[in-house]
């Protein structure tokens, strides 16, 4: 039956020696990460996760939720228990602020853990994920009365939230929604519509849950411009902090989901609710972004995490199933079959989970640390350099991350043969999971036009050259070192064809922007393998410099060095297929009338 | 709700124009293949399957089967009663040899119609489409008694078959088989064991089933060489046809699988079951084979055929979605939003989609035309080149087909964006449908060992040869034609990417097996690209041909050139990735210890 152990060597091998999480001690909230509490934190945190958690993850996904008549939602068996036990011991305070009862540490530490989190039972992350996303917007655009009314709650986990923004005829195109938030004469608004696909939207974990929702006043501009966004809790809150009556928002019904079966995902019907205006009025688009930055990153981090677990299960049922020969003779002629390991395409399937996990364990975790250096770091330059690289990477993170999570689940699946296509293995519901993530918080074609539609140009294109600079610098001085100078190389050639993608870009792009968004999710591709290539371009060095120093654990930094050779010979090689596709432009995609594309 | 409509348009224009199936009318049974009679069996057949079958899919995947406690399985509700109309119209017998009640048509013909069936209605295809794998391994193999006894009714739909190979312990390595089978006084064997993963192995459709099995004789080698083939009929059948007494085979269970829940997918017990022999003792494998062979055809054409339903709906849906706006500025101002057809990314979908659809289906009714001519061809020369070629890409065609299949259902399912993730917009039961045709009948990892492990050097490389002459003569040809020749010399290179890689494995496989296995899977897709892409040239050039002459449906013709321009921009670009792949050997690969892949 599946199973799960956090990953706690590699995390730290990543926070210590590749993203040099000690160097930033003297930074507000770092101090509370001394390596004696981060380990105490992916110990404790993983036991936590793997014991408590992972447990859950199939029987939540076989039972689901279910909606009564009166439109309360129960989670399935257990998840009660282990969500009280969650918030107990803190899990969800992390990074929260001090001032509202949060531990304060930094980003990067609470992704570190996130990730397991995510790994043992996805669908249970997501209730507290949404909460986190919902505090974000409220820190960041609530007034002082309504952070003081909310966040402690929120933050300690009492109370859910969630964010609501998809209607039936919208979903990337805000500018549709048809949610009416009437003014009323205390100042609060009567929301009215209908949302739908809303995570968390109903559910028996908390004694609240605070609903986050766009809507649009009276006269407000029929486009994106004219939404707002608006508090809606559950039940209303006194002044003193008691809950008071319900409010008029119900969940109507629960889908019927590929997956993530243990997460409530709701229509929403609001009927004259009362909510409150959450910063300016029509500025509800940017408040939501900065939920959906925040959340985009955690999705990605959902492609790393479901990927991880269907990897480890792929490993272990490779070592118990023996099946066939060695193709260069009998590997344990004493039993009757050698063990999948000998396979190379097996081999193929777990190696390529294997470097694609590790690397987007550090992206994630070097993307989480720019989120950190954007607030906290000492200097302007510093704080806009973090912010623009993840801002840039931010889709990469989102698409990549979950296209490759994905293609990990399917990979460990098929190692299973015929046992992962049936439900009790549990390899087949990490593929139905892990395959929404690369439709929610914008598809992950979305996220491909914002990185060349938005990112790319922002700035003057800042952002990209600023991190060009960074690979060139790091390839530059890799290449100088005898060890690394191969896989400096193959990393040097990989962002020459994304360099040269955006130059085709910039040459093709004015002229017809179809060509840019032809090419845009080859570009994201393109990015995520430089991207990722740059992380394992540290990992190599990093395991180097262990090796070098004699430091103990001589095989972990070994396989280091084989799986980046791996990356370098097996998946740098699609940059200069994705170049070429970019290269080919839009005419054959956008040539064909509407009505030639079934041929029937 | 989902919907489904038969590409006759396009399988006409590929059996007419394409594969040439008129020139072929000399042969045995092409006669009874008249485009007249052609025409009609892809218009009564597509409506039949289009209006009976198609209907009960997805209310199908929700019922799932049923099996009571007495052992019996019931089919979901309309299963029966739309198995005997498909019995009734006579359906299952259009290739089935003249003499034991078939129609005799040309293979090519009946995996037209196959198509429809399987793209209609997946799960209810696997049962007649099991039966036609039994039935042609007791025509290739089983005595004259056994095929008088059986073989008409299986043709004629009223008897079920199956294949009965795997055991707990063994899935690809047959070798492990316990199941025994002890000769009986009277000719008969006990057949005692277990077989899981029997598709269609037990159900209410059909009066008798006709179980083949793979089961050893007492003192046979405890290796694949050991294998021998029974026949074991769930009710023996009296020397005058009728039913006897219940054999001792029965449904422990049914598995609950990820996907095709309509088809019963059983736990077949055998205690002591009465079986007879198929052909010789100790040759089981070679004649399951037969079957296999045919299987693998067959679930490379589930890949297109769900595949094609997936594309269907994907295209209709991005007709009715309005969301966002063209990036060249309002298509339909008058509409609030435009179609999702605008957007150069969900167009890249739908044409990778098309270009792959149609590609496979052309590769797929050529291959199964080879399967013709290596029987009925006039000359032995003839005869033994289809049956080189088919020998060749039958991995390629399941590998492949199955592999693009799959991916073609995760974008089609991409484009209706979170309405694609819930089960009653349909699309996510394509996904979890199409899952199991990249694992059964051998994985895809298996194909492509079978593929460069036994096709390539198979006489001398006979096979692979033919197939480069077969693309490098019409290339050549093509390059003279000024309107093909860009296309051509577009397939030429992924030719030289092929040919490169068949070169590198004579290389560097003598000395080392892994280089072949740990580029396997690459060259599976590689050559892939190369079979479909010479598809795609016939395609072009016919539509060329019929533009030329004038011939009516004009945008259909000019719609097969834009999509080849497609084929060549976005799909051929991944040869040489994959020659890289290829070129860098097992070492990366093959390096770690196995106790080193998870670095927990």
């Amino acid at each position: 039956m599946p199973q799960y152990t956090p990953p706690v060597r590699d995390t730290r091998f990543i926070l210590e020696r590749v993203i040099g999480l000690g160097s930033h001690s003297n930074l507000p909230g770092f101090a509370n990460a001394s390596p004696d509490i981060v380990n105490a934190v992916l110990e404790e945190g993983g036991k936590f996760v793997a014991e408590i958690l992972f447990p859950l993850n199939q029987s939540g996904d076989q039972q689901g939720c279910t909606r009564h008549d009166d439109g309360s939602v129960t989670t399935p068996e257990g998840f009660k228990a282990a969500y009280a036990q969650f918030v107990e011991s803190g899990w969800g305070t992390l990074a929260g602020p001090e001032e509202f009862g949060g531990q304060g540490m930094p980003h990067v530490v609470a992704t570190a853990f996130e990730e397991y989190l995510i790994s043992a039972n996805m669908a249970f992350a997501m209730y507290p994920g949404l909460t986190q996303g919902a505090t974000a917007a409220l820190l960041a655009k609530g007034s002082d009365e309504q952070k003081a009314k909310y966040v402690p709650n929120m933050i300690a986990g009492k109370w859910g939230g969630t964010m609501n923004l998809t209607e039936p005829q919208c979903g990337t195109d805000l500018g549709l929604i048809k949610t009416k938030a009437e003014p009323q004469t205390d100042g609060s608004y009567s929301i009215t519509g209908t949302k739908i696909f809303i995570s968390s939207g109903e559910h028996d974990l908390t004694e609240n849950i605070i609903h986050l929702v766009l809507a649009k006043t009276p006269g407000a501009p029929d486009s994106s411009k004219g939404i707002s966004l608006f508090v809606v809790p559950k039940f209303l809150v006194k002044d003193d902090g008691s809950l008071g009556e319900r409010n008029a928002v119900s969940c109507g019904s629960i889908e019927h989901k590929m997956g993530i079966h243990a997460n409530s995902t709701c229509v929403m019907n609001y009927d004259g609710a009362t909510g409150w205006l959450v910063g300016e009025e029509m500025k509800g688009l940017a408040a939501m972004f900065i939920m959906m930055n925040a959340a985009r990153l955690g999705v990605g981090l959902q492609g790393l995490g479901v990927g991880e677990t269907a990897y480890q299960n792929a490993v272990q049922y490779a070592h118990d199933r023996r099946q066939g020969r060695a193709l260069t003779g009998p590997k344990d002629p004493e039993e009757k079959a050698d063990t999948l390991f000998v396979h190379p395409d097996v081999r193929r399937m777990l190696m390529e989970a294997k470097a694609l996990t590790e690397g987007l364990r550090a992206l994630c975790l070097w993307g989480a640390l720019q989120v950190d250096l954007s607030h906290k770091a000492e200097s302007e330059e510093e704080r806009q350099l973090a912010d623009d690289l993840i801002g840039l990477l931010t889709p990469v993170i989102k698409g990549y991350g979950t296209d490759k999570g994905y293609d990990i689940a399917t990979n460990a699946q098929q190692v299973y043969g015929g046992h992962g296509y049936i439900a009790e293995w549990g390899m087949e519901q990490y593929v139905r999971d892990a395959r929404i993530a690369m439709i929610y918080e914008g598809t992950n074609g979305v996220q491909a036009m914002d990185l060349v539609g938005r990112k790319l140009a922002r700035n003057g294109g800042r952002a990209v050259q600023a991190f060009f600079k960074l690979v060139t610098d790091e390839v530059a001085a890799a290449k100088e070192d005898e060890k690394l100078a191969d896989y400096a190389a193959a990393l040097e050639k990989a962002l020459g064809q994304l360099q040269a993608a955006t130059m085709w870009f910039m040459a093709n792009g004015m002229q017809n922007p179809n060509n840019v968004g032809a090419g845009a999710h080859s570009y994201m591709h393109l990015m995520g393998i430089v991207a990722t290539g740059l992380m394992w371009l540290r990992m190599a060095k990093a395991a180097h410099t262990a090796l070098a120093e004699g430091e103990g654990d001589k095989a972990f930094y070994e396989a280091k060095l084989v799986t980046a050779r791996y990356f370098a010979d097996r998946i740098m090689p699609d940059a200069g297929a994705l170049r070429r596709k970019i290269e080919s432009g839009s005419d054959s995609i956008m040539a064909l009338d509407p009505e030639m594309f079934v041929a029937a």
